[in-house]
């Protein structure tokens, strides 16, 4: 494909992506496949001469497209949100073609210096504490990591070799293995302390935990992964208070601030905490600033060494929609979450199971786990909305969460009715 | 930003790519940037207001493009390849706009099963033996890691808990922490077996070392990050001849492949053991099929929990270039390296310092180190070409690696003479 034909398939492509977003409520939410469905439509091997551009785009539909559960679907409420907009999608097709792999500040020294400015301006929007921020001087910073489960294991390395460290400094005839064994993590239910659970969205209190952690000399890493993004707006940040006792924090942008997967943002208070631990230097790497202490090398910040141009999107969407445009974002999905809770609460036969208090709705049928079991499992097979369930107490609970940005009212509306539908279905079955 | 309006920005950002792309050579291929440089060309804040595209757009050339290090401009030579290719981009795009999260195949059927296939495609392109594939019954599989850096923290912690468990099935009285201990993991220079190292692309003698590995019960990772993919090509297979000793295999698709970052593509020959060790099951991530056995959910294969659709990307360059035009593809850079290292030893004041096998060339004017290191420091200072040192066996080397798609003998020539250029005005100040 040369650039010409780029330029026309690419345009052909922006209006594909447009129209499935455009028509995507009238997709099922959720696919009619078994296990192996794919196998069988496409062949075992690649094919030898190149196929033409026209098949493949024809295959999308035929091969692709059953097999999706959409995500960005209105109609989709399992998980948490995946976020998406056009300005990150944009920012990402740019991304794609500068094609930078930003492990040094030298690889492209704009990879590494978005990414730390719009960190900051992040952090800035969540009001943390001025430690955790890079400026032009401080001893903090941020970082992207791909997901929340890879900040938490940096977190965890980069306070196991402080611990580590630490105990030799004092007792230099102990062994790393030995110290090892004796290292303890503390953590809720949910790893770590946490500010918005995956189950219920639950929140540890963080202001109590926050001066034990300090005083005992122990490495708090606070995990916000969902609910993070809420605390741009003034109501919400009350929440984040004890941060300033956290060594590091991290929230995902790409759940619920419009910037498309993968984009968790990672803030330590001491960057030196994080170098120490996972410094790699071979000749190949090193640059010419990298001994004036003036540059971030990011790899040193991360499991993998190569690493996308991901500030790129952050930039585009923070520009594009402004802090207000973000906060509006968020507390559109609150209201739709209490507007989908007044509902559950009006209706006697179902009650709320967790305090609504962002995006999240745990509600199950008044009974047995057996009837709320059988109640999701008609809503899965009708493929009209999608849930997933928790266990809240050893209750299954069934969770709404509003995930995806064209989401309005009506949509909410309408996910209700056809709950009360099956339930009424199932009510009229006597199966409770 | 409607949808409407992406349409229009959508295509602008096509013509956008494609202008970069083709006009690329005509940029300085490094940047002449001080740490720092983008600080004093942003706001220290987000717009609380939304800004308009047009502000945003003109900021690309104004704010990143002086920063950025220019990877697919046919005057890169630094590091290894990345990966970028106009079908690659088009796949990303719609991988963007699907945007599903695939920890689970529930979570999109598609996701999953298109990346078994894909590579079940690539291990049989690259011959790899029956065991390492996925197939519709195989023990074994493929996975899309993020980085070798991952796949190799993947293996070897899959590797860890394996003897772990061994140890204790035979004595049941040892903790982890003592097992842990007395583990061992043996590497060459790098890290792990490897074919193909990044400062002069050496190849491990895998069908020596695999024998030992398995008579002595050891997992053994094989690492071609960026030589695995030659290994379509039947000339340079037997390079991976060896790989049926190995528990594991990992190349990046990502470096030389045409699929852009990042797509680490990996393969085990017992799934069994990366699940063994990884598995993450929360009832909000279980799903009716998992039970049955015929399903793959890839959390269990990888750190982090989410991931991209990044198979389309694949099966998008698979198709439009067929084996035949990846093959070409290679086989066209390693020519472009032999082109460059016949004019290297063509001319007697240089050396070539490692058998140039495929797209990697390790080079040195006969001298001192200093010498070397001044001649590296003018190519860098003038922007023309770009590329990075290595050390090998003490000396200070130059590595000139086929890096860029477009990249054509008339570039290398080029470089060549821009080379001899700075080697002369180097000779002429007496510094040697």
């Amino acid at each position: 494909m040369d650039t010409e034909e780029f330029r026309r398939r690419g345009k052909e492509m922006v209006d594909f992506v447009a129209d499935y977003m455009e028509n995507l409520e009238e997709r099922h939410v959720y696919p009619d496949v078994e296990p192996g469905y794919l196998h069988t439509l496409i062949p075992t091997e690649a094919p030898v001469e190149p196929e033409s551009y026209e098949d493949i785009i024809k295959d999308v539909e035929r091969v692709i497209m059953p097999g999706i559960t959409h995500w960005h679907s209105p109609y989709f409420y399992a998980y948490f949100p995946a976020a998406s907009s056009y300005p990150a999608m944009l920012g990402d097709m740019l991304s794609g073609a500068i094609g930078c792999i930003g492990f040094s500040w030298a690889a492209s020294p704009a990879c590494t210096e978005l990414e730390t400015v719009m960190l900051d301006w992040l952090g800035k929007m969540l009001q943390l504490p001025e430690s955790f921020l890079a400026g032009t001087s401080g001893h903090g910073g941020g970082v992207i990591q791909g997901t929340a489960s890879e900040a938490t294991l940096m977190s965890l390395l980069a306070a196991r070799c402080k611990a580590i460290r630490r105990v030799q400094s004092i007792n230099p005839e102990k062994s790393e293995s030995e110290i090892l064994s004796k290292l303890v993590a503390y953590t809720s239910e949910q790893f770590c302390a946490t500010l918005g659970t995956t189950p219920s969205c639950a929140f540890d209190h963080i202001t109590e935990l926050g001066p034990i952690c300090n005083e005992e000399n122990m490495w708090m890493h606070i995990d916000a992964a969902y609910a993070g993004s809420a605390f741009i707006c003034p109501e919400f940040r009350p929440l984040l208070n004890g941060v300033e006792f956290a060594d590091s924090f991290n929230m995902n942008a790409h759940k619920w601030l419009l910037v498309n997967f993968d984009c968790s943002t990672m803030w330590v208070k001491q960057r030196q905490d994080m170098i120490g631990a996972f410094k790699v230097d071979p000749l190949y790497l090193k640059h010419e600033n990298q001994e004036s202490g003036l540059v971030t090398d990011y790899r040193h910040w991360q499991i993998p060494l190569g690493r996308r141009f991901r500030a790129l999107k952050m930039w585009f969407v923070f520009r594009m929609y402004g802090l207000n445009g973000l906060q509006a974002h968020i507390r559109k999905q609150v209201q739709l979450a209490k507007e989908f809770e007044s509902l559950v609460r009006a209706d006697k036969r179902f009650e709320i199971c967790a305090e609504v208090i962002m995006g999240l709705v745990c509600f199950r049928l008044k009974g047995s786990n057996e009837l709320n079991q059988k109640l999701l499992k008609s809503i899965t097979k009708n493929r009209e909305i999608h849930l997933v369930p928790c266990h809240l107490s050893g209750r299954f609970v069934l969770r709404l969460a509003i995930c995806a940005r064209p989401t309005e009212s009506r949509h909410i509306q309408q996910a209700w009715r056809h709950i009360t539908q099956l339930t009424f279905e199932l009510l009229q079955d006597g199966c409770h």
